[in-house]
């Protein structure tokens, strides 16, 4: 099967449809996928309605079938019966369509596998895409195609929206209208048995008639494909996905009605952050940030300001820039005296900017004239309540023109708040590429969106991968042989050894077989030690007495051996040992811990957090799926509030941070190199003061 | 003053309205309020335009002052110069006026703090309420009175909004005619220089044509009043506050680290939930919720049911309940067996129930009929994608009918999602009191706030307030005896001896003059112990190596005491040494924080969270104003993480969490017995295992 972008050139800018199923009875989706091309606006000598009973259909010559197409068909969209479906895909495949869309259910969506398994090794002998089976559509307003049961196309516009949900992409359709939104194509996903989120992305990615992608996402197939795909195209488009399933129950739910599997949240928010995609929380947001995204310029700076005639819809956005992290401009003193002169004395040059209830055009214009020259601005909100002063439309003039007179080089993200009145102007001023929105909040929010798309673009495009020197060959040993001994959980010295030939300091141990050796060890290591039970099948060394630390002398390891032994034969009498770990009882630091974990969508996925006994208290925990650039094993760390104690607080040092980065980055490379490993657990990690390194202290290793 | 909200008739309810300084040009704001109250309805007759050069205004007869009104005048309106107002202010009280709304501005607000005080002399003296000055007006749709320079009244309805932005006022009359939302009365509060939120509320919560009270805030002038008020009113009725300036920082003299945690928008936040005031994030939310909480039912239960023919509006809807803490019911077996019915095979009964893109009329109103039947259903969400199934009309009949037939016994929030064919629909469901929105998440959030509402009536009506026994006369006592000395910073002596007399155990400990002393102490206390220096200058102990732990020896103390006494000269050689305490090593328990610091608006706030080295790196705390109930005890707790370290987590025991709760309630009271207490800050506070009790390590008192 063809996998390229370029191979659904025929299923979403068709030149020729075929609709393969068309009825003549109105209430029959045949019948109304044929309707809704004609009244789409696609030309009707191109549709070709196939029904080997009807002669005509809505005026329309029908064909008995694709096979009696006197002309190439681009696009097959089948709305026959699930059992009829291979059939009329073979003929479809031998008349050398290239793309169908699947309208029919009656597919895996209700347990019958086997039937959409066959219908894509037909789609594949033929190098047929296919789209669905179970979906609502296509509706491509670019080539006016409206395959699909929706009633009308989308109004013509430049935002792709990818649906898993068929029923929400039909209600948007009206949704969108109503709130005079332009798509360039809504497409419906289904089962995705062939073309997936990520193809879509991809082909939306080259089409220069889409200028930002949106999804409602249930779930991913192949993450990994997703992932590389997002990151490719977030550096050309904006991508904002609704992730649907944050809950447990939702998952569940999910589950219920597409039996997808759900990935994790948190790596699905890692995959988000990774590749550039903007998470979205309501479909409101999706279209309000994706109209912005879609018009306003890149912003100067983060630096923004806010110009408003009312003091309440300032705070308002003041309290919006800090929800969405924004950072507001401290007025430099000669732009604010250059703005006075736009407001009464008792106005306020502070950001937010209030020209009081008396501005009109004329101050609106000047002072938004001001913001847009000053280079330390980067981008503005300008807000305006419905005054007696003056109107909407005077206002609407004002940024208009101040925009026209200085140029469009920032955004200018605008919201009017009034009634029926300030409507019209709203729509006039995104018509004039300057997104404008009913509420403070939702315009700080858009603004919140330019900002992060830029500002994520650029670190995407400045992403360093390490290159770090380790020993392969020590630790494709050691995994070797416990692999041959059938061990899945790896001792803590095996564990140990393995982070260590990867260049991750750990604790210095030694794996004493008797009494006697033990003491040899603590000798060699010297004092104070830890002791602790090496057993493949003790995963919590506390819980049974396995572990005793602040051993001093030669008499106290001999006590500390026997008591251990005693301990876990009593505890855990069928574990094996294979001795007792004596280890260098380190200096305690910061804690904090590294792990991984595979993610069944998206692969390896690496943890950092707050350590020791926290882990579980505070969940503190950040995640990234691999591979990590060097800046994404800082975010990991930043995200946390591990973090802001390793940073120090209260008078502490700092902590040696650089260490804690290299070993993320050295646990990544463990990870890449060995797919055996399914799960790793380095907690604690000491941390020491900066320039003083870091320890790991415990270590385990699960092979999968 | 009259201060009792009847007082508030005669301006919110007038029969009669004068216009002082009503004008013949139509820009000015004097012919503006005059042509608003013709147009808002208000009976010509009785309005009485003042002004001593003209004859007629808009038609109306004119007199040279309110004092040549032949009859009894409710309310006057001034749009004079401000230097004007106190005059007529003073003519007004001479014919008896009992309320006035100053619109005028140029007072407190532009730094002329003497003529406001002037005009609220004049106001007492008269016994008049004064509403302003520097306000839009007042709008009553009940009486249909706009005496504002709002261009039109609002739509009538039962929701009363009480604004202190005056601009935002304006603008939300507009917006919410164009939402088709009715309120009863819009007030714009200004300078607040004698009717603040408290009197309004007050009389709203009076006011049989206000279901719901709606509030703007910036600021409350009297702390204990609103909460006071707000306690009193939201078991009548619910009010929905905006507090703006969560980012804004109270500025506050930082006198200890406790202190620092607490800015004003968190005693704010206490205020609300104690009183049941639900905050709401943007203005487009206060008045859906408000619709919503002014015509739906009171919930059953709390387990709510999703029905929705579309899985991805389900699954939205979902999440939603998860971000607003709404629990969906586990569908019983019995009720599921009922409702798959109407349903195809492949619909879902568990929770949301999706009925499927096939659903229509009969389906819907089938099931719903069974959800509002079934008494374990405490409300039902019922979300409708459009679809060319059916139409939003046949579904918003399906759910009028199965209400109607029912009987309306819970809250049912509806979603249609859709274009312009959804609007007409979502319309008629309201003024069949059922609320509808345009998406999933807004249906939640409608459903969340009357949820939230019910069950924060329920607890408030059943609030207790404790009686504890204490040792009054000795901590008036030592307080008195410091006072006397003039030392502000309590000794950790004496502050341990105040918590110690109502009732909080301390650590024992004993104040040594000489290292004999000392050790003889320490003989009697027995080891381990802990030794610190007394200084009423020394605040953080550590820092100048002025504590030493685990002495455990004659021998280790008299070299403690020595070395202690080194250091502090060293390091804080200006500090007076009170001695050396001698304390019990307490064995360590789980760490938290108890503390008390007094709010600038809203007096002493209660502060509980995860304490110990923690405290400023989780900023893990919760807060209360006082008095607080018992109820409030357990939920400052319940809040915090810390709530989890106490209830035991990874097989840890519970700890003695009513320990803490009586903790929090006697600082509570010490609190309330002194009001020269000025901050209080219990860190750490051990906790140990259920039945075992706790122990405050180290208090800190400040006074006043």
């Amino acid at each position: 099967m063809n996998s390229g972008a370029n191979s659904l050139y025929p299923l979403l800018r068709p030149d020729t449809v075929a609709v393969i199923g068309a009825a003549r009875e109105p209430h029959k989706i045949g019948h109304q996928v044929v309707r809704n091309l004609i009244e789409g606006g696609f030309p009707k000598e191109r549709i070709f309605p196939i029904n080997p009973y009807a002669e005509h259909i809505l005026g329309l010559k029908c064909y008995p079938s694709i096979l009696d197409v006197p002309t190439k068909v681009d696009l097959s969209v089948i709305v026959v019966p699930a059992r009829i479906v291979p059939k009329v895909l073979e003929e479809c495949g031998k008349k050398g369509v290239k793309a169908v869309a699947i309208i029919s259910s009656g597919f895996k969506e209700v347990g019958n596998v086997e039937l959409e398994e066959k219908i894509v090794r037909i789609a594949k002998k033929y190098n047929m895409r296919l789209l669905g089976p179970n979906i609502v559509g296509v509706c491509d307003t670019i080539k006016s195609v409206n395959a699909s049961f929706c009633q009308s196309l989308p109004l013509r516009g430049n935002i792709a929206f990818i649906t898993q949900s068929g029923a929400l992409g039909i209600a948007l359709v009206g949704w969108t209208k109503m709130h005079n939104i332009g798509l360039s194509d809504l497409v419906s996903l289904g089962n995705m048995a062939d073309v997936d989120q990520s193809d879509l992305i991809e082909f939306f990615g080259d089409d220069p008639e889409t200028k930002v992608i949106t999804l409602y996402i249930e779930g991913v197939k192949d993450g990994r494909k997703f992932f590389e795909t997002c990151k490719r195209v977030t550096v050309k488009k904006p991508i904002l996905a609704i992730k649907a399933g944050k809950a447990e129950r939702t998952v569940r739910a999910i589950k219920s009605h597409t039996g997808s599997l759900a990935g994790s949240d948190s790596a699905y928010n890692a995959v988000f952050k990774q590749s550039g995609v903007i998470r979205v929380p309501t479909f409101p947001d999706l279209f309000d940030w994706a109209v912005a995204l879609s018009i306003s310029p890149k912003p100067l700076n983060n630096n923004i300001v806010i110009l408003t005639n009312g003091g309440g819809a300032g705070v308002m956005a003041t309290d919006a820039a800090e929800e969405y992290g924004i950072s507001l401009l401290e007025m430099p003193k000669d732009l604010a005296d250059r703005i006075r002169k736009y407001m009464p004395p008792f106005g306020s040059v502070l950001n937010p900017i209030d020209l009081t209830g008396m501005a009109g055009r004329e101050w609106y214009r000047e002072s938004l004239k001001e913001l847009l020259r000053d280079s330390r601005v980067g981008g503005v909100i300008v807000l305006y309540c419905h005054t007696a002063i003056t109107t909407p439309r005077e206002i609407a003039d004002a940024i208009i023109e101040a925009v026209r007179t200085v140029g469009y080089c920032k955004p200018v993200v605008v919201s009017l708040i009034g009634g029926e009145e300030v409507i019209d102007e709203c729509e006039r001023l995104i018509s004039n590429k300057i997104p404008c929105y009913d509420s403070p909040e939702k315009a700080m929010a858009a603004m919140g969106a330019i900002i992060k798309y830029y500002s994520d673009r650029e670190k995407i495009l400045s992403r360093k991968y390490p290159r770090l020197n380790v020993d392969y060959e020590k630790a494709k040993g050691i995994i070797e042989k416990a692999l041959k001994r059938g061990h899945k959980i790896l001792s803590p010295r095996e564990a140990a050894e393995i982070v260590e030939a990867y260049g991750i300091p750990v604790v210095s141990k030694k794996l004493a077989k008797s009494k006697e050796e033990a003491i040899r060890f603590a000798e060699e290591i010297g004092y104070p030690l830890v002791m602790e039970v090496d057993s493949p099948h003790i995963l919590h060394k506390t819980d049974v007495g396995g572990i005793i630390v602040g051993v001093n002398s030669r008499e106290e390891v001999g006590k500390a051996y026997d008591d251990i032994i005693r301990n876990v034969s009593e505890k855990a009498p069928e574990a094996h040992i294979n001795g007792i770990i004596v280890r260098k009882m380190a200096e305690k630091g910061r804690e904090v811990i590294l792990g991984m974990h595979r993610d069944p969508i998206f692969g390896p996925v690496i943890m950092f957090g707050s350590g020791g006994i926290l882990v579980e208290l505070l969940k503190d925990v950040s995640f990234r799926v691999v591979p990590l650039s060097v800046e994404d094993a800082h975010e990991i760390i930043e995200e946390t509030k591990a973090y802001k104690m390793l940073k120090g607080y209260r008078g502490e040092k700092e902590a040696d941070i650089d260490c804690v980065i290299d070993a993320v980055l050295r646990l990544l490379k463990v990870v890449e190199d060995f797919s055996e490993i399914e799960d790793v657990d380095i907690n604690p990690f000491f941390v020491y003061d900066k320039g003083k390194g870091g320890i790991a202290v415990d270590v385990k290793i699960i092979l999968s």
